[in-house]
């Protein structure tokens, strides 16, 4: 939809992955309906995934006794969380649609077993079990409206027709995305009744 | 268990908060109990947790197109992973029992809601929900028999007298966790029939 800010949270080491394939062509449609895409290409920053002191920036409230979820907090309200961090909550503040994508991340994302395997009675359990942390527990909890994922399941066991499926299904579901309803993300749609 | 060698994973930066008081007691009643025990401390050691090509050292199978499960799996088979995974992998091997331990890691971990919170009808949903990827995907998948987990719920929210009450329940429950039998690791435990 035109004028809409889009942000898409990347995480996968090789662009020529379907991962890739699949952030090109969100990029590419998006762009096209005159959205403004940006990409956070988290392996390519090199982005720092450990929770440490380093976040914050100046003096600790209490630095004999570090406890990163206050210490964050306060760096939050005093503006000295650390540059890396700032600048992503600013891409989150101002996107309109958040697209996380990577292996096992949130809701456009690829496996590595088929779907079978990710069914309830396959070795992986139900592929919604494994979202219930993230999808939920992080995003739902963060206020997000959550769109059902998009997961294309087992790439690398698929063959180049499927993979070439797979990046096309993801384009067409781009072209009517912001017409979509959230899910409801409560248990149920995570673990049935 | 006189003999047996113990792997403590521990995960949290602050060597004083209840998570290092449960890794200090479980060295210490551990260690009485004539076991050798080691702790891989990932914060003090600067653990680096992205999965990148530095993983591997020397020659990629294929540097044009990077696969990170192919070539660390022929890396593994050609003993050229990077030292850091190399040595965790032997502590690893070497292990009778690994304890996992730090916030939302598994096996003995601390929350930062109460219980209530991670029930059924709390907000966070049942905590065995979110052990699924971890210790199911991840511990029970690599082939470990898994023990019930030891869980110290909002240790922040708790009394001085609670939290030293959950100190001494897991000292008390180290003394045999050797008779102990493992969980049934798959769905009806984590979601119920």
């Amino acid at each position: 939809m035109a004028g809409k800010k889009v942000l898409i949270v990347y995480a996968h080491q090789e662009p020529r992955s379907l991962n890739g394939s699949l952030k090109d062509v969100a990029v590419a449609e998006l762009s096209q309906q005159g959205c403004s895409v940006i990409v956070s290409d988290l392996y390519a920053m090199n982005f720092e995934p450990r929770a440490t002191g380093k976040d914050i920036t100046g003096t600790l409230s209490n630095p004999g006794f570090f406890n990163y979820g206050v210490e964050a907090h306060k760096a939050y309200k005093k503006q000295s969380l650390s540059s890396d961090i700032i600048e992503e909550q600013k891409k989150l503040q101002e996107a309109d649609l958040v697209i996380f994508q990577g292996k096992l991340a949130i809701l456009s994302l690829t496996t590595g077993g088929t779907a079978s395997m990710f069914s309830k009675t396959g070795v992986n359990g139900d592929f919604r079990y494994f979202l219930w942390p993230l999808q939920h527990g992080t995003l739902h909890f963060c206020g997000f409206k959550v769109l059902a994922p998009q997961i294309s399941f087992g790439p690398e066991m698929a063959s180049e027709e499927e993979r070439k499926r797979m990046v096309a299904s993801w384009a067409q579901r781009l072209k009517t995305l912001w017409e979509e309803e959230p899910i409801q993300c409560s248990p149920p749609w995570y673990f049935g009744q």
